[in-house]
């Protein structure tokens, strides 16, 4: 009989921020039967991949296996932990459980994407109990940005695994549950645990996070100070961060307005799932029009500076009747991510030109972090004890930090970034395997491999432009007319302000006029022989190599 | 007789951080004589300028009145203050005036592009003056993070202006003159200071600027502590941080190795022109090769990701036949530019996979600004005592807070971004006309416009992809073979797994069968209806509307 074993297999997240999607097995080795946590989105950029309108883990692995997947838990509603769900549950098809508030979006996303809503099941927070095959997974409530965030206790007839999910330490979130050490204490009391899996996105902060509650009086005094309209954006999901500025805007006398499909969409499910309470009534940014300026708060979407967002079609111009003017403020309640910075510079400055006075959280007054910080990390590895530690949710270096802390207190740790497989049924982690495991494109409505060259071709035609080359040959492999060039993303003239084509089309005609029969027959030879050329004049005319397409048409005369 | 005025008009740099380029002008309206201070580039990106290899100031309107031009001068050799000198002097062919160091890297850029070196004048520091039409001008030695940079003092029959040029208050630059309120005192006394033009970078930094030498001792201590190789990055222009880094590494016993082209000629300018003295010794990276890695210290270029520099080959494998491994240091003794936080996570994570222990700056001990902060803008604001300030060097934001901090002080200040034009005749700064001024992109070795066209289409490829059509007629418009469909930058199949350039070319095909003679003989319509056939079906098929080339050849058959 072989041996049973657990095992670990990270398929996005690990090496990334972005794109979670963990998969758990347990069973004989090639046997084990899975469960996946979470399966959300990474967003794409003009550098990496333009065009593409999301980013998602590769599932081929467990597509394949998809007969030994018991189960999918979701442990939030952020993007990066569900935003794939309905995107790639068509070639899973498994029971999906959440606790109520991430269930609702979740099924809101199944419903827009005519999936059967009935296939996400609503779980309680622990001691309630999911069994999936040899696994029996608990939600814990953990604060973290989005309400109803959980860390799973996932028992095993090998031990039993906390995994954290994203979270901070904060006794006072505003909304939901705040985090309670009394509630892990207990978990490793009825067992010990063997495997914690941790979120490592914040473990180059070293001070201790701050809590939510500790906003209130800072937003507070600023939005009283304000003369004209104030705009404050966060992240959409952010509810109690919502709440806080709301209930300052109150304080300050303002009438509230929210903007922002995605914004709205979350307060409601957080009102109907009963998770957000007393959140200060709104008006429609019909009624906002009528509202004296100062008297004015929005709650926009676009803290990262998304072009198509609240936040920056205000820095635009008028948006749903709405305009910016000098003396308004506008508030960055809210962290840039990498990556975003020229965005929400852009928005910045846009306001700039506008009057309107900016204010962000430089001074560190105005936003706190979702994400556990370094000395909150040490207290949850001194809190859980666990014998091995696994670091998730984080770039590698945001791995290899975490486990250098870890290693340092005494607890087995390892690195495991996306298709590392690691077996956790010993004492020390130990990589089994490397699994494909790679990322999928949404593009359009179409799923494309990020190996499959076409995001390579957009990113070459934008660095180098494009040549199009049509030649016509007849039967008798004739040229029929001259070489036709077309360019796009290519400046027009050459040195001694030729035109670039006429120059490219003159060296095609003489190419042709001296290629033999050989050349002329061979689709393949002579497509290189045109490219070679085309590059050749681009490169003497303009000092750059373009992409070429060659099109040669043979006409059938009768 | 028409009043003479003083008018001041920022090509570049002014609403952002880049291509610097201020125009100064004394004389009858339109009859200015003028100079230019600093002819810098901006660095290019993938979400707004792909392929683009300089970004530089369109300098059109000071085109048209070369003639009026006297003179140009640079304040020190920072790209953003230098670098479109070669590229765009051909086109003023004006004496250019620089302090010797920036003068010698004035001129090796001259020599590699082919232009006369003797164009460029070494001229001291005050009390020597050029003289250039009605305008007198003074180099003043400001400390910042480069070599012998300079602020202007700038005499005109209307009255004195200081250009402050970039600058930091450090009165202990390791490399050069330090920062003396004394040289500023005595300008003042002689002449009282009209307009102060002046550095806006770090306005929104609330904390007094540290000094270059504080560094010294955290970045020895750091290298001390390492165990095997060290390598540090920071811009190579840096020459006083290259300074303290090869002293830290030899006070840790180590050999000193310069890899990168640009750093090593700012380290050899600046001993050629005697502003360094005492850099330790280096070696050649294939001497390197042999020193034993807890003796070796890198110093690199590459602070900023950029995929061409050391640090970034170094961190994708063997580089020189130096090569990363784990244990070593690589230390960030620099900061991030925003935008730039993409490429430099990619080395850092890089690193963080082979093992290397990445330190940054963080924590504020390895690295200092070159600018002057909000306090310290303060203090010259006092120093100087201007009837103006016009803020330059920053984004619209970082002008916008510079006024404001001004005006607090009692100081007439404007916001005037590129192409306006200010009246500084009298005793507040009046904006009397906006001048067109763009950007001009050198696109390999052509010169293109900003609004050509040709950066938003390679972006629209990008985004969208591209569809190549080709459809071939006779001379009775009767079409020959059937509608050719290339794809580029596009999925190949679309919904159920058909080919997409099959089906494009069936509908295309449908389309050339219906329509009537009428449509197929005028080329614009007939592009128009192919585009618009290609596009329905891209929707269709993969969500997404490509960019469309039609070429329609007309055979003409004999």
């Amino acid at each position: 009989m072989s041996a049973n074993r657990l095992i670990y297999l990270p398929l996005g997240g690990a090496g990334e921020i972005g794109m979670n999607a963990y998969v758990y097995g347990y069973g004989p080795a090639g046997k084990e039967r899975l469960i996946l946590v979470d399966l959300g989105v990474a967003f794409p950029d003009m550098d990496t991949s333009p065009g593409v309108d999301l980013i998602m883990p590769d599932i081929a692995w467990l597509e394949e296996r998809a007969d030994r997947l018991e189960a999918i838990f979701i442990t939030h509603a952020h993007e990066d932990h569900i935003g794939a769900l309905a995107h790639l549950w068509p070639r899973l098809k498994k029971k999906v459980y959440a606790r109520r508030f991430t269930a609702t979006i979740g099924r809101l996303k199944f419903e827009e994407a005519g999936l059967p809503v009935d296939q996400i099941t609503v779980v309680e927070a622990r001691p309630a109990v999911t069994e999936a095959g040899p696994f029996t997974v608990q939600f814990v409530p953990v604060s973290h940005s989005i309400p109803e965030s959980a860390a799973l206790v996932i028992d095993t007839p090998a031990g039993r695994i906390v995994h954290s999910g994203d979270f901070k330490i904060d006794q006072t979130p505003i909304v939901g549950e705040g985090w309670d050490d009394a509630r892990f204490q207990e978990i490793v009391k009825e067992r010990p645990v063997k495997v914690l899996m941790c979120d490592s996105t914040n473990v180059f902060s070293p001070l201790p996070g701050r809590s939510e509650a500790s906003l209130a009086e800072p937003l507070t005094e600023l939005i009283k100070g304000a003369g004209g309209m104030v705009v404050a954006t966060t992240f959409g999901s952010n509810v109690a961060r919502l709440k806080t500025l709301a209930e300052a805007g109150r304080a300050a006398d303002r009438t509230i307005c929210v903007l922002g499909r995605a914004m709205k969409r979350m307060i409601s499910v957080s009102e109907e799932t009963g998770v957000l309470e007393g959140f200060p009534r709104t008006v429609t940014p019909e009624e906002a029009v009528d509202v004296a300026r100062r008297n004015l708060m929005l709650l926009v979407t676009g803290s990262q500076g998304e072009r198509r967002a609240a936040s920056a079609q205000l820095s635009r111009g008028k948006y749903l009747g709405i305009e910016m003017k000098e003396g308004d403020m506008f508030l960055f309640s809210s962290k840039t991510i990498p990556g975003n910075e020229r965005g929400v510079l852009r928005v910045w400055n846009a306001f700039s030109e506008m009057g309107v006075n900016v204010v962000d959280d430089s001074g560190g007054k105005y936003h706190v972090s979702g994400h556990a910080n370094r000395p909150d990390l040490e207290h949850v590895h001194r809190l859980i004890l666990p014998d091995m530690l696994i670091p998730m949710h984080g770039e590698h270096r945001h791995l290899r930090e975490h486990v250098e802390i870890a290693t340092e207190a005494g607890i087995a740790a390892e690195v495991a970034t996306n298709g590392t497989m690691v077996d956790l049924t010993g004492d020390t982690p130990e990589i089994v395997e490397y699994i494909e495991a790679g990322r999928t494109y949404l593009d359009g409505t179409t799923m494309i491999g990020a190996m499959d060259g076409v995001v390579r071709d957009r990113i070459r035609m934008a660095l180098n432009g494009h040549v199009l080359v049509t030649i016509i040959l007849d039967e008798a492999d004739e040229p029929m007319g001259d070489p036709w060039v077309e360019l796009m993303g290519l400046p027009e003239v050459g040195k001694g302000s030729r035109p670039l084509s006429d120059t490219m089309e003159a060296e095609l005609t003489d190419l042709v006029d001296g290629a033999g029969r050989k050349l002329l027959r061979d689709d393949d030879k002579f497509d290189e022989a045109i490219t070679r050329t085309v590059r050749q004049v681009a490169m003497e005319e303009i000092g750059k190599k373009p992409e070429v397409t060659v099109v040669i048409s043979r006409l059938a005369l009768e």
